[in-house]
């Protein structure tokens, strides 16, 4: 028998703000019980194309939108994260999506931290391919290798597998946990729950 | 000066899932942190119809449905609650809000949580009149009189009266805690943090 850690997949869409305040908190949280964590990062896109939807929900209906940056400065500010919502909401985030999937383990973590915090922190444009090559740089990447493989077609292909699962687990949403057992823990208030649910597994 | 303790306004819809759990919990974790309450009932109906829904969301949304049934397992096996779901979901709960409406205080506490385990917990159809008078009889109201209460013009113009506020104040669903100061936070995840804000209330 291996002696393996408790694990969860941390599914995560780079223009779902609750994501942001999620990715900031997961490493932590997790270390705390034990859990290892899987980076995984997908595009709602295609799981919103089935909803009818063709953007983001809070933009869709403004009564949800008005709600959830309300909600939002609240939460960033009791995390003391900055918050400045980027111009135009939702960001594209494909761009960010393939170099994050490009990397891996530690590098795909720290790329994806840096990203939330210029895109809600900043009001970065996550889109722009000179401002994600300065992220990749700071966190120690090389920038023009990391956008190059991101931007081959393999790479573009293991993305869209990505979504592929994403969508066939049945992803309501973004920032999701799922547990070995197949277990979906959605947004940002689940976290806590789903670490102590991978962390002690209960009987099917 | 009156020495006013905290409160918020917990508004709810007998229709939703979530505000099962957060009807069984608000009282004790209000209590803990010396916050009153004013029950508030109020039809989401008007409020998804500006959404475009003529339907709940979960069931509008296969995959939120199937989620949300899972989460509502687990949140109801966590807090020691039945769940049995009510068929057809969601339930007819106009005639349960008339007689909420219709009643006061503690009473309108006591027959909100018998709804809730009713129909949540034993999968009872709330639009029945006949269960909902035992409900009545069981928590020692007079069940005709408020039964006959319930459906008079002046009545029924108090819970369209709530209604449109609940839509002025922009819930964007159900259960609401709303502050003094205007601040709303939705969903039964949020119930620790609205108190919190009530019981010590930020300059705006």
């Amino acid at each position: 028998m291996y002696d393996e850690k408790p694990h969860v997949d941390f599914w995560y869409e780079f223009a779902s703000t609750y994501s942001y305040p999620a990715a900031m908190r997961i490493e932590a949280l997790a270390a705390a019980r034990s859990v290892t964590i899987d980076w995984r990062p997908f595009l709602l896109g295609p799981v919103f194309a089935d909803f009818g939807w063709r953007d983001s929900p809070f933009n869709i209906y403004p009564v949800k939108g008005r709600y959830m940056w309300r909600d939002m400065r609240r939460i960033c500010d009791s995390l003391d994260l900055p918050l400045q919502p980027p111009q135009p909401f939702p960001q594209n985030s494909l761009l960010a999506a393939r170099i994050a999937i490009a990397l891996r383990g530690e590098a795909r973590a720290a790329f994806s931290k840096a990203v939330y915090r210029a895109e809600f922190g900043e009001g970065v444009t996550i889109s722009d391919r000179t401002a994600l090559a300065a992220l990749l740089t700071a966190i120690g990447a090389d920038a023009d290798a990391t956008l190059a493989l991101a931007e081959q077609g393999v790479n573009k292909d293991r993305l869209k597998a990505e979504c592929a699962i994403a969508k066939s687990l049945g992803l309501p949403g973004a920032p999701c946990l799922v547990t070995p057992d197949g277990e979906i823990f959605w947004g940002k208030d689940r976290l806590e729950q789903g670490l102590d649910w991978a962390s002690a597994p209960r009987p099917a």
